[in-house]
Order: structure tokens, then sequence, then C-alpha cells
């Protein structure tokens, strides 16, 4: 598969602190000669000047320091956890910068951690978050440089995990995160080489544990994954039986060893035990050991020392422990630590001469894992999830899942534009960064992304001035990736007019199609297949004509804007109506569309308060009751089924905290209703019929001045829209509020409901129970609440109500047949954990935040739900991106495009299209089904390589680990006992070439393309 | 004076990285060309290992940075200022033990910053503290030494002022001042030789400052003096008139410009200016230089900086101004401090290039003394002090001259015990460290002195654990002289019978005299003329013989115990009298007596309250009031002088911050009377007669359950004794009480008072007046209060009644003839400089501490007062010390012992004498008279040295500066202009010859002599 230059190359990378970098000339095996040798010079320098003496390049496993079998030894890994943002932001975290926040500044901890590592080789450090030392090392002498690549090489400075954050893992897409994961990992790649490549994940903050992640984290090639925040009950039960440490089956559709994550839980979250923090944010007692000085207490604490190995070591298996010597943003002045560590590990072993069965080290995950592996036990087996998570019996952390919606939906939506920008890169070449419109890039876009997914990011905990930082980050992202996707389209249309975007569609404002009477719009579709889409202009005319690409009309009403769409955009526009109308796009391509205005009057408006009884389209019936102007029924015509579905918004009373049993108040966190009956917004809905039109139909229903909703059905679309509107949530009662939406069927679903994890795999949920422990539910409404990234249903035989969503949220069913949805929340207190502030998300021009969004529901038997409801989740992931040019497009300018010679098979996603250097394309190609949810699509599919792509040639390929920082061929990842399980697991089907390769279900495979643009 | 063979060593000290180190014979020569040898080696090692390159030594002056005669110059001062104990005790402050009570850990800032100046050869930093360094030097690897050798050579590293401590002014003595400079300069001098000589003396810190320490600064080389605090209203009016510099003229006596010392106010007390702060206990904005990053600030910041240094230069004469960068224990993490500071000067100096005047640089305050000199201005002249020091109308810091009454006498009695311990140390020999009773050392002590001289310590502003810290290492510091003393004495005496020691006569507590029947007392006098002394012992005998070293029958009396001093003692002795006699012993040596009990019975009671109307001896009368009990008169019998004396206690009531004007306080700095007009304990006394013997006449006042006097006149002395007892001071009342005596008398004194500077030159003081600015008085007693370390007066032109001290206290006179000092505190409330603690000491055994004290009274003719206050004063400071041995001395037992051949003449005081190395001896020769404050004893007066001592014959001398870290002739300090100045000055006597030595008034001479033990 992979062309013999390539081999050559790849045999070649002996000089491994150079980054793995695919060529196939001799001209870069030239440069690379040169580098070799002008490094080697530099090695000679330094040694001749007394740097660190370098035995060179031993990292990894084989740098790992030496223990001892007959004793007990304990693994300090010094360590810094480095918010990528939180109550600061990420660069005001990086500088130090308003200390009055917090005290952190994460270039000291950097500066100080190199000085402290090179005075004594025995010392090691890890490094986690890319996204600082990124920051960092752009600022570093070469001379510097020098030396922390040293110690890289010498494994004392060790990076792990090594994405660009430490990611969420509730409320995070896939997507995003194998992004954000590659960003990190190439830099160290890049960088570093293989020293840099991180073996073990490590996730010791995120607040609960998505299976998605470590199956991730498998098939990137981590040995290992450690984590610090599991339920207490689970915790205990796991300390009792000795199983904290275990193999986690992270997929129920790859074959293992795939998926498989030897994970183990930290003993103390990710903190040092009692008595022993060092840093200067810690009060603890330094060893003082000067005979002559007050309070010599070197005999005390060994003993403590001691005493708190042996607890901790009644806990695990094997003769080894690790310690977590650090926690948020420390080491910034390292000395302290390293010199009573230091100071530790010469007092307690130099008890060993006495008898102490005790051994100290210094050491790093990595190495205290080989450890594990070496010691060949059997493991505990783990198939499910660590959500959600509780740290006490009224302390769950399910309120997170939902925490600031509108920067989930742009995070999300950012994550739609990055994959457009990335693919347009590579579709229209070199042209796209360096234009007609300026100089652009997606790297931008791609840092900003990865900071967002940070877990005090999307996950909505961080404070409120740090959530705009994100949101503005995505925003110059995007205006980066607009001036290229501006010149991709330029090339690639042929047309080099003004290009405009709009924002603001969402709320209706578009001052282009608001003016114009004559535009165009281009409609980018990043999925690999063609897309049907309904798209809303506001327009100030009372009739246009559309046409498409061929000059075909296409079918259009304007219809009035609605009065929640003129509340929330205010002054921002002065559209009167929405032009309504479906566009069709080619896989990977665009199609264009022009718009012209018929009539400039406003139209008569066509509301009129009615008394509805359904509406329908040839696929799907609803039905709304008379009396209640609630949803009644929901019918699929085509499968002829109909299930009983009311639905109505709710709002929890979040607690203040006044409870006697607990004072934990519902925060950022935090959920803790003070009662799990849930306030009804209204038990009625006033209802208006917006629009009966050949395009959309739509029903507007008002519940309260704060909360309406547009259940909308698209003509030839399986899938009914809920739009919601909510907000400014009302507080001046002084009650905090959750509000939810709550979907109540006949649907026989007893107490089991499905959610999705990070929009990939499904698990099965159960009210009040967990696989693994016997649950003692304490908070039955906030302790049955799961993320749901991309989906939720409930099933019987007959029925599944599947509803796909927009950004990620939190979600149960508390009731048979019932599924609710957590939409919005304003709060009142801050909930302890760290944040300090009430999640109160100031609005724009209201007191508090209007969030809309929408819910897509859909209605199959189970056995074909997939079959809807993935293509449907892959769209609203993916969203088409609109873009207009005002007046006619000239006569050669390109209507339409398709990147893609066919559309890929319907099972296939195009995860990544990116470039990766001149002539490198990273692709991924995914299949989006699990191994038994279709009958149509659960099946292995072939796509050819070198066929995909209708304006590039692929010379070459070579598959890459999931985090392209490895060649598949080269991953080696640890191997380790579990307990025999009695599942078959489905075999593999092989590639059937060396250009064929064959995805089997939810299987990823990562490919580096070496491609060049035909001439066409 | 010096003989030959001295000079040639001293020629030869070239590798002045080694000490100065007085030698006379070949062999040292040898080991120092040895020495010179393996650093010259060891110094190649360095360099070939590339260690910091290294110009070798070019420190001092010569070191400093280039600076531009056409711009405005800013001197970046690097600095920490590390309190010798405060808030934590100095072990804890080093360690950096209980961060939870302040963060500060002076061994880190000590790493970092050696860490940080090996960066970048253009940084500077200046310490302090010696009591820090010598704790972290004596830690550090070889090779750590070697490299602060390297920068301290090349001046980067630069000692300032380099005491032990930064002493106090208010509350010290000089005695222990010079103890306290000189052990920290011979630490210098010892490690780094001449480029470890501090040129400038630096108290940022101390609340006021004190005359005589600027003098005593002068006579030890300093080139220049900077402070930090000093009274509002006179910084205000300097900066106005640019008189923030100034030459300090010290001494009335000293011929100029043997005192005077080059005096700067710093701009902003210790600290950097606004928004420079960037200690990581400080919250200023780093410095964001990337643009790529957030919140690029660089233009702003140096536009800040620049508006502050033209801000700051118009107060200040020279194109030169000096910004303290740093602050209280700061530099934990020097990376923060220099890494900011680098970018700052490379973006101040950068607009140079485009037109800027400012240039600024990294500097030390000898570099800015140096460009101050170099300016060749006049300055303004000084003469009086900068006491008392209020920072704002009504924060006076002058309650700390008297806070904790009980630590500032145990400090005074302890710097007595030091003495005689250096004492014993030169007449015992070696045996005195190494002998019959073990090892003994007079270290331990002067270091436990050293720290206890400290601006936190004697002061009385440290937290209460603080304070027992400081007594407990001075008692340890006694422990180890009792060692040393003990052998001595068995040296001296030829007797090793066991020896002890009564600490707590003071409460008539002393187990051996209690049960002994047969005991005798050596009584050791550290003066250096024949002293008579009182001595009172507790027993339980009715009657004693004592004998004295002659065998000759000494007067003596039991007495009953007095009610308060069973009180205070309560549970720890069980005497039931005292012995009460005096005792005469020679100089500089000692006496001993043989007590032995005559009867055992109890005496009857001998105490019963009369009407009295006076006691009186050969010497003066002093009379009572009949009805009141109070004193009335004091009549001087030899100059036939009376006065009328009331006498009384009272108390001040302590603001508790409610006042209108001012939320301020009284507390452990502040005093700040609630009303001028303090209560009076009592009106009238409870008299007893306790006591007329041929010894003593005593007359006990009660004034209150926890206020009482005894007034006492001993047989042949010239000074009424009155014993003071105070405590506890009750505060259930919810007020703070601030308790004084005031002696209120008919001498004229109007608006004057004197009073002592540190124990020497006497100053006048102006009720409402400062010498040097028009004082709007804010506070009518606090704002008149002044220190007085060993005296007060005062007079007209018929009388002066002196008070001698026995310990530093606050005095004012407030009223035509009456003078007041204060005795004791109790506070409820902290007054917000830091301490954090309300001055409330706790007793052994009841609520509150108990203080009990002596004031010495004289009256006489303001001429010839001196005559009498001078050695009155001295034989309180250092007192007599009595040791016991049980039953009869052995008849070999030399029972009378002088060091010296003869006693010194009265003018004469022996400062110094003290072990200094092998056969060399430091000695410290003082006039203690002022010039113009005797006709008898104002002259110049000679001694000879080699005809001193008695036991230790002289072989050479070399005369000191007064800190004995440079030769004296070696002292070129730098040279200043000043106003000139109408008084003539005396003349000062040259020395008649080598040997022959010539001290004029208040002269102090310090030589360190070669010294043998004569074979008696």
């Amino acid at each position: 598969m992979v062309p013999a230059a390539d081999r050559r190359v790849r045999e070649e990378k002996s000089c491994d602190i150079t980054q793995i970098q695919l060529s196939y000339d001799c001209s870069f095996i030239f440069i690379m000669a040169v580098l070799c040798i002008s490094f080697l010079f530099q090695l000679l320098f330094c040694l001749a000047f007394s740097l660190p003496t370098g035995r060179n390049s031993i990292c990894g496993y084989r740098s790992c320091p030496p223990t001892n079998p007959s004793m007990l030894n304990v693994h300090l890994v010094p360590h810094t956890h480095d918010d990528v943002g939180w109550l600061k932001t990420v660069d005001q975290y990086f500088y130090g910068d308003r200390n009055y926040i917090q005290h952190a500044g994460v270039q000291y901890i950097l500066d100080s951690v190199i000085d402290q590592l090179q005075k004594d080789p025995a010392r090691r450090f890890i490094y986690v978050e890319t996204a600082f030392f990124y920051r960092w090392w752009r600022q570093q002498s070469q001379s510097t440089q020098r030396i922390v690549t040293q110690l890289v090489n010498e494994g004392r400075l060790e990076f792990i995990n090594g994405g660009w954050c430490m990611s969420d893992e509730a409320t995070t897409h896939y997507s995003a995160v194998i992004d954000q994961m590659t960003l990190g990992l190439r830099f160290l790649n890049d960088t570093f080489g293989e020293c840099g490549r991180p073996r073990v994940a490590w996730h010791i903050d995120p607040f609960g544990h998505a299976r998605e992640h470590a199956s991730i984290f498998a098939q990137m090639g981590y040995d290992g994954f450690f984590f610090g925040r599991l339920d207490y009950q689970d915790k205990a039960r796991r300390m009792n039986t000795k199983e904290m440490e275990m193999l986690w089956r992270a997929s129920e559709s790859l074959t293992p060893p795939v998926a498989d994550l030897f994970t183990g839980v930290l003993p103390n979250g990710y903190n040092p035990p009692a008595g022993f923090c060092w840093d200067q944010s810690c009060d603890d007692a330094p060893i003082r050991d000067d005979p002559d000085l007050e309070d010599y207490n070197v005999d005390e604490i060994v003993q403590l020392f001691l005493n708190t190995s042996y607890r901790q070591a009644a806990f695990y298996k094997t003769n080894h422990i690790i310690m977590t010597m650090g926690s948020d943003f420390q080491y910034e002045n390292a000395n302290l630590w390293y010199k009573n560590m230091d100071k530790l590990i010469k007092y307690v072993n130099a008890l060993q001469a006495k008898g102490s069965k005790v051994n100290v080290l210094y050491s790093t995950p990595s190495c205290y894992l080989q450890e594990l592996n070496l010691a060949n036990f059997t493991w505990p087996l783990k198939t499910d999830d660590f959500f959600p998570y509780a740290d006490d019996a009224h302390d769950f952390w399910t309120g997170y899942f939902t925490s600031r919606p509108a920067l989930k939906l742009y995070e999300r939506l950012s994550n739609s534009r990055l994959q457009t920008c990335n693919q347009l890169e590579v579709l229209g070449g070199p042209k796209s960064t360096s234009g007609p419109f300026g100089e652009g890039d997606s790297d931008t876009m791609k840092r900003a992304m990865g900071v967002a997914q940070h877990h005090d990011a999307v996950s909505g905990t961080e404070k409120q001035h740090v959530a705009y930082d994100y949101a503005r980050r995505l925003a110059t992202g995007w205006a980066h990736c607009e001036v290229l996707v501006r010149n991709s389209l330029a090339v690639l249309s042929g047309s080099e007019a003004p290009r405009v975007f709009c924002e603001n569609l969402n709320i209706s404002v578009c001052p282009l199609t608001e003016s114009s009477r004559k535009f165009s719009m281009n409609v980018y579709n990043p999925l690999a297949r063609t897309v049907r889409w309904p798209v809303r202009l506001p327009v100030n005319g009372s009739a246009y004509s559309v046409t498409d690409s061929t000059g075909k009309a296409v079918d259009s009403q304007v219809v009035p804007l609605s009065k929640s769409s003129k509340e929330v955009r205010r002054n921002r526009g002065y559209a009167k109506s929405e032009l309504v109308f479906q566009v069709e796009a080619p896989p990977l391509g665009y199609s264009t569309y022009v718009i012209s205005m018929l009539q400039d009057e406003p139209p008569a408006s066509s509301t009129k308060p009615t008394a509805t009884r359904s509406i329908q389209n040839k696929f799907l019936k609803v039905t709304f009751d008379d009396t209640t102007g609630l949803l009644s029924s929901l019918t699929n015509l085509e499968t002829n089924q109909t299930i009983r579905l009311s639905q109505n918004f709710y709002w929890y009373n979040a607690s203040a905290g006044n409870n006697e049993e607990s004072r934990q108040t519902s925060g950022a966190y935090i959920f803790r209703p003070n009662s799990s009956d849930p306030f009804v917004i209204n038990k009625t809905a006033e209802i208006q019929i917006s629009t009966v039109s050949s395009t959309v139909q739509e029903v507007t229903q008002w519940f309260s001045p704060w909360v309406s909703q547009v259940v909308r059905l698209y003509e030839g679309r399986r899938e009914l829209e809920l739009e919601w509107t909510v907000g400014p949530v009302p507080v001046a009662d002084g009650l905090g509020k959750e509000v939810i939406t709550r979907l109540d069927t006949d649907i026989k679903s007893s107490d089991y409901f499905y959610t999705d994890s990070n929009g990939r795999e499904v698990l099965e949920r159960r009210k009040d129970y967990r696989p693994t422990w016997d649950l003692k539910q304490t908070e039955p409404v906030a302790g049955n609440y799961y993320p749901i990234n991309s989906r939720a249903y409930i099933k019987d035989d007959k029925h599944q109500l599947t509803v796909v969503t927009d950004r990620s949220q939190g979600a149960s069913s508390l009731y048979n047949g019932s599924l609710e949805i957590m939409l919005h929340r304003r709060l009142l207190y801050d909930d302890f954990r760290g944040v300090g502030e009430p999640l109160s998300e100031p609005g724009v021009f209201f007191d508090g935040l209007v969030v809309r969004g929408r819910l897509l529901l859909t209605l199959t038997p189970p056995d074909t739900a997939a079959d809807v409801h993935r293509p449907l989740a892959q769209g609203m992931v993916l969203q088409p991106l609109l873009s207009f040019q005002d007046g006619t497009p000239s006569v050669n300018t390109k209507l339409q495009f398709s990147g893609l010679q066919a559309a890929l098979p319907p099972a296939v996603h195009l995860l990544t299209l990116s470039q990766w250097d001149k002539d490198l394309v990273l692709i991924r190609l995914e299949h989006q089904y699990e191994a038994k949810e279709s009958k149509t699509y659960s099946q292995p599919v072939t796509v050819n390589l070198q066929k995909l792509f209708s304006t590039l040639e692929v010379l070459g390929a070579s598959e890459m680990s999931l985090g392209a920082n490895q060649w598949k061929e080269d991953m080696n990842r640890l191997q380790w006992n579990t307990e025999k399980t009695s599942k078959p697991h489905p075999l593999s089907a092989k590639d059937p070439s060396a250009w064929e390769v064959t995805l089997n279900p939810m299987e990823i495979r990562t490919f580096l393309l070496r491609v060049q643009q035909l001439q066409n």
C-alpha cells in the first residue's frame, strides 16, 4: 500500500529527535541529513560545554529508574495540572497575569522545572498540556531548547497525554477531541520526535470519564490511562476489592484489544498525600534536616511517609504505588518541591539499611505503568463508563452537561467550520492560505478549538470572562478561516467577487440578504455525501425567485419573521420576513443558488392564531392537543407507527444549599434540584400556525414570555424539528432554575434509556442503577442524569424515539416512556468547586442569556433507528456553510463543485481531511455504525484511496495511529491480561489491496496521503 | 605600633577572596600560600568547566554598571527584606515552615537568586541579613559555594549592611549593635574577603532612626546609608526641597568626618513603585510581550515606567534615581522578578533610539551611591535624629519603645552575660571552651544576641510565639556560655568544684542559697574598674555570716521577703527571707564571698506599716508625703541641693480605634492614648517600711494589687533605686492600658528634656518641636515620646534629675519639671502594622505578664551629672555575674582575681574583650564621656595596650574599623561636601606612641591583639 520510497525514508529516521515526517524525494533526505549532522554538532557543543551530560535518547520505558522487586516501590510523580483556561484565560494563565484571581503562571512553571531538572539526573517531571508548552517553547532561546530536548531524550522530562488540552469527557464531540489530541501530539512529534510521544493518557481532573475517550486513547496507541475522579461509592468499592486498576474495554464494536485501555484510578485525585505538599501554594512543613536549627523533623516526616505508603499499598495489587506530587498550577517554583522530595527520598531510603522495605523514587506514570505491566497480573475488566460522577451523596457533577448552552453550541458549530476550513484548504490548494483575499490559515481555528475542548471550556465550568475568551478565540479562528475559505472558493469557483458570511442567521440577521435585490448563495457541504438542507434567509421583499446551479427554479416561500426572532435579534437586523427553501449540495463540494427579489412590499401577515390539529409531510405526522396546545402524537407514515407524545417545558428549582442533609448548591458543575418534581412553565401553550407552505410547516408554541418553541416539519424530511427558545430565565423570585423539556410517550421503556458517548457509540442507561456496583441512590434526579453529545433515545420492542441534539446536554429518563433533556440553567449560587461564580450568564440586551436550539425527533422501529439517526446526527455536526455574493455570478463562475469522485458509501464518514504539510494530507475515514445497530450498514465497507478525490491525485498513503503521531505498523502497545470474556468478538475484514481499505463497524482509519493537484 | 611581621602578612593578602586574618608567623603564611594555590586550581577548574565565566574579583565600585550622563539613570535594585523573626521565628523563616502564618522561606530565596544571577551577568542582587545567609551557606555544596563566591567577586551578588540582622534603632544598646554587626561582617569577611565587605548601610524597615546608629555605621567604614521610614511630615518637606539625601553628622563629640554618614531616604519605603512588583507575592501584570498572545502590554508598561521615573526624579538632586525592586521575603522565585525586569530594561532602553532620555539598569545601593558621590554636589546637613516616626497624623510608632518590657530586660541582661562570657573565654584561655565542665562556647550566645537585635525582636513587635523563641535562644546561648564560664572560673580559681548560677534571683529564687547552710559566692565584674554592688540572696535562715576574699566579715542583714516577691515567684522557690549585703569585685575579675548560716529560725517579722517621713544615707535623703505616701522630695546631701519630687503610676487608655479622626489603635508598634490625661492608679500609696538596716533602707509602696514599688537606698551609694512591679495589667474592663510612672519636680525644665541614643550620646528633646521642620503636632502625648536606652533627664540651671533605666523604654516630658517613663503595656487590639496580634503578654501563672524593673535616680548639678550617670549606667548594663558553690572553698582556691594590671582610667570603658582566633583577641576601648559633659572626664585619655592585662602578654596590635572587618589604615570612605558649619570642631589628641593609644571623648577604638597567656 505504501510506495517503496516511503519505506526508505522511514527506515532512515534514526536521528529520532527530528520529527516523523514523510517525504518522497531525495532533497528532503538531504535536508534531513544536514539537520542530523547539525544536530550532532550541536550535541557535541553541548557536551563540550558541560550542559547536562547526555546519555543520548534513551527515553520511554528504557529510561525508567530501577526499582526494587523485594520492596514496596513508591513512584513519586512530579507534575503540574495546568488548566487551559478556568478562572483566568489560557493566556492569563500562561503569563501569570491577574494573579489576584488565582496565583498561576505557566511560563514560570516551565522555566522553573527545566532549571530544576538540570540539577539532578534522578529528577523527573511530566508535562501534559501542549497548548501551554507550545506557547512557552516558542519564546525560548536555542540553548534552552537544546537543554529541553536533551531532558526529553533522557526521559527526565516526559510528555504525558500531550493533547492541546486535557479535554472534557462529558460535553465534547469525538471529532474535536481527536483533532485537539492530534494538534498537541503533532507539535510534540515535530519538536521532539519519538521521545516526545506520550505513552500514557492522563485525565486527572475531568469530572467523569467517557468510554469513547478511552477508545480514542487506545486507538491513539496509549499504553495506559490514569484519572482522578470517579463516583465516591465506586471508589470505595474498588479500594476494598483492589480494583483501582483495570482493563477498560472501550468499544462493543471494535475487536479487542484495539479499544482496550489499561486504566488506573489515582489514589488521591491528583494531589500529593496529606503532609507532603511542598509547592509554594501549600503550607505543609518543609523537611528540616539541619540539627542545628529549630524543629528538626526528619524522623517524623519519614514515619508519616512510611505509614502513608503502606496505607495506600493496601488498595492496590502490586508492590508498586504511585503518588502524584503536584496539583493545579504547581511547580511555579519547582525548587521547593524538588529540594524537599530529594530529602524525602534520601531519608526514607536510608532506612533500608535498617531493614525498611520501602523504596521511594522519582518516576513517571509510564514508568509506573511499565512496572504494573511487568507484574503480569490479571486485571478486572470494565465495559461501561464513569458517568455520572459524584463526590458525595448530594454532589452529582451533572449540571455541567448543560452549563453554558450557547458556548456549547458555538463550539459545536466551530467544529463544523473548522472541518470545512480544513477541507477547503486541501481542495483549494496553496492559494487557499495565500490568495486573492489575503493570508488565511486553519491553524488559528485548530488551536482555538483545541483550547475549547478543555474540561473547563466547553464544559461551561469556567468564569464568565473566560467563557467570553473561548468564544472570542473561536471567532478569531473563524476569521482566519474565512480568508482561507474565500480564497479556496475563489480558486474552485473561478470567481474572486467579494463573498460574505452571515454569522447571525440563527437570529435572522444578514445585512446582505436583507438589503440585496439579487445575490447568489454558495452552499458548501462538508459531508462525503449529498445533503439537502432547509435554508432560512432574512429578507425584506415579499417574493423571490430562487434558482439552483443548473438554473432550475427552486420552490421557496417568504414567511413572516417570528415574534421570538424579532425579540432576540433586537436592533441588529431589520428583516421583516424569512425566505425559506431547501438546498442541495454535492459531496465535499458546493452548489450555488441565485436569489432575486420579485416584489419588495412586505407580505401580508399570513399568521393568525388558529386551533390546529396537526401538521404533516410525506414521512411524518404530528398532532397537537386541542386543549393544551401541546404535542399529542407522532406518526411515522412510512412505517405506519404512532406513539402518544406529549412534550412540555419545566424547571427544577436549583438547591440553594439550605437543605439539612447537605449544603450543596446547584452550580456550574453540580446539578442538585431542591425537589425531584420540576415546576411546569405552563400547562398549556398558546399556539400559532406560522406557516403552512410547500417547503415547511411550522407551529409556534408560546409557553411564557421566556419559553417558546417552533415545531417544524420540512418537506421531504424524516425528522421533526423542535426549535426551542429559552431565556432570559427569570430569577427575580430568588430561585435558580434549571430548564428542561420532557417528552412523555407511551413507549414501554421501563427504566432504560440510551445515550451516546462523545457522539459515537451508544450506552445503555438504567434508572437508579450502575452496572458495576450496587448503587445507593441519593439524588433521584441528578443521580440519573447522563451526558448526551449528539443523541438519546428510549425504545421498546416496537418503537424507538430518538432525539438528535445540536449540542451537548444533560438527559435522563425518570419515568417509563419519558425522556428529558436539560436545555438551560440560571443559578444564583456558586457550587464550591472553585469557579467562584454562580452560573448566571448575562445576555446581550436582556438580563440573562437567551438560548435557542434544536431537537430533531425520529420515530422508527428500533432495528432501523440507526439508519436514520446516524446520518441525521452527522448532518447536525457538520453543517453546510453558506456564503453570499451580491449581484449575479459572472459567467465564468463554476456554480457547482464536488471534491470527491463519488459520494462515499453510506456507512463511511469522512472524519478528517486536512492539509498536513506540502503535498501531504491527513485523512480519516470512519465507519459510522456500531457492529449490531443496523442490518443494512453494520458491515465492513471498502474505500479505494486512489479513487477518492476529483481534483487530487493520490500518490502514496501510509496508515497512522489515530493521533497521527506514529506509523500504524510501529504501534506496539503493552499487552494486559484480563478476565476471560465469553462474548465472541467479530472478526474484522481485511483490506482487499494496498489502496483499498476496509472499515469495520465503528472503525476509524487514519492515513497520510501524498497528493498532487490535478490540472483541470 | 604594629610589628613589622604583621605588615608583611597584610601586604601579601593579594588573594583577597580569603579572609583578612592577622598572622605573625611563617607557618601561617605557608598555609595561606597553599590555600592561594589551591584556590587558583579551583578557579582553573571552574573556568575549564564553564561555570560562570569570570572576570575575577572586580567587585565593589569598580564592578558598577555604566550609566549615561546625559540621561536620567534609573537604578533598579533587586532586593529582599528578610526579617530575622517576626510573624515566624528566624528558623521558620529560613526553612519556609508554617507558611500558613506568612509565606516566606529564605532558603528558597537564596537558592533561587543564585540560580537567576547565573543566567545573565547584568543581573544584580543584594543580600542583607547574615543570620540567614550563614544558615544557607553552611548547607551548600562546594560547587554552589564556588559559584556564589564568583558572583560576589564580580559584584553581581553584593552584601549590603551585612550585620547578623537589621537591628532595631530605638530599643537597642550600642554594645549589642556593634557586636551583631561585627558578627555578620566577620562571617562575610571570613567567607568572601574584601569583596564581601558591605559598602552601604541599609535600614529600610526600622521604625525611626537613631543618631548613634549612624555614628556606628560611619565608624564601621560605610560610605552611605539608606532607609525607608521617616516622619510623613518630614518626608513631604524633604521631597519638596529635594533634601531626601543629606549628610548626617552623627556625633557632637567626634571630629568630622569620623561620624559623618551620607544618608538617603528611599523614595517608596523599600517597595517597588506601583505597578512594578513582579514577585510571586504580587499581583501586578507581568510584561506580556508576545504579540501573538492576548493583552500585549509593553507600550503601556513602558509609558507607566517613564512617568514614574520622571515623577520620582523631581524629588532628588541628581540625574540618578533608585528603585527598590523587592520587599518582605520576596525573590523566593526570583525568575518572576528578573524575567520581567529584563524585559522592562530591554523595552525602556529601546526607546532611547527614538529619543527617550531614560536609562534603566540593574544596580545596587553602592553603585547608586557612587554616582551621587561623583556628582560632587553639596548636600544638606542633618544633626539630630529621626525619632519619633509617624506615618500619619495619629500613627506614632512610639509604643514599641516599651513593648515587651520583660524581653527587653532579658536581652539587656543577656548582653551583660555575653560580655562576661567573652571576657572569661579570653582570660581562661583554651580550657574555657573545652575544660572540666565540657564544651562551651560564646558563639551560640553571640548569634542569639545577633538575632535579638532585629527590629522585630527586642523592639517587641513580633508575635508572641516568636518572642518566646528569642528568649529561648538567649537561654540556650547562656547555657553554652555557662559551661564556658564554669571552665574559665575553674582555670582562674583553681577549683573544679560544681558551680551553679541562679537565673531567678530577680524573683528571689535560688535553690542553693535557699537550702545550703554554707556556700561561697563568686562575683565576677565585667567592668574595667572596681565595682560595689548590693546583693540580695533568697534564704531561709535568720542570720548569716558573710566574709569576703580576705576573710573579712561583711555587714549583712536578713530581711523578710516582700509580699510582691512572694506573689511573683509563686511555687518556684520557698525562701522566707533575703540576705542583703554589698559586694566588691576587682576590675575584670572576681572576688569570692563565703556565706554561713548562723541561725535557722525564721526571723521575727520586722515589717509593720508605719508612717514614715524619710530615708537617707550619707549621700541622699528622700522624703515621703504623710498623706499620700508618695515621694515628696529628694536631697543630695553632698551638694546640698533639694528638689520637690512627687512620683506616681498612671495608665493611658489605649485607643481602640473608635475615634472619629482615625481608626488607629494602640498596638505593639503604635502608641495612641485615647486621651492625653492618664488615669492615676491610686492617688495614695500604702506604705511599709520594710527594712532599715546598715546595708539598705527600703520603703514599699502599694498602689494597687498590680502596682507596687520598693524605694531603696543602699549604704554608700549616690542613687535612689525605685524597683517597680507592674502586672498583671487588668483588662477585664475592656480597656487596653499603657502604664507609666511620672516624676514631677520643681525643676524648671520648661519644654526640654534629654534622652540617650542607643545608650551613648544624649540628645536634647523639646515638646511639640522638631529641629528640622515646622511640626504640626497631632498627638500631644504619643508625638512627644522618645526612646531611652539607658537614661533620660530634665534639668535647669541648678538641678539635673537623671533617671538611669535597666532596659529600653519610652519616655517624655509633657509638663515643666516632669519626666514620664512608660513601663508596661497591655492592649486589646492589633495596630494594623502586620503583626496581627494585640500586645497582651501572658504570664506564667497569672493572666497577664508581671514585670519588675528598676529606675536609678540621681540629683546633681547639671555640670557634674555625667560624672555620676555615665558609670552608673555602665554598671547597669554590665552587671556582675554571681555564681555559687556549695560548702567551703578548698584551700587552694584563688578567691580573688583581676584580669587587668590596673583599673582603666574612669573615662575609659572596656567595651569589648573577645577571643577572635587562636592567639588573637578583639578589644574595644571606649571613651565614655561626651566632649562637653564633664569638666573632669571630657578629656583625651591614654591607655597602654601592652600594660593592660595581668595574665596576657600583648605581642602585637592592629587597629581596625569599628566593625573589625577592615584595617583602620585601609579605611578610605567616600567624601562628601556639605553646608559650611560655623561650629569649630575639637582637634583630637594623637597617640603618644605605638602602644599608647589615646581616646578622645566618645571615641571607640578597635584593635586586634596578638596575645599569649603568661605562665603564672
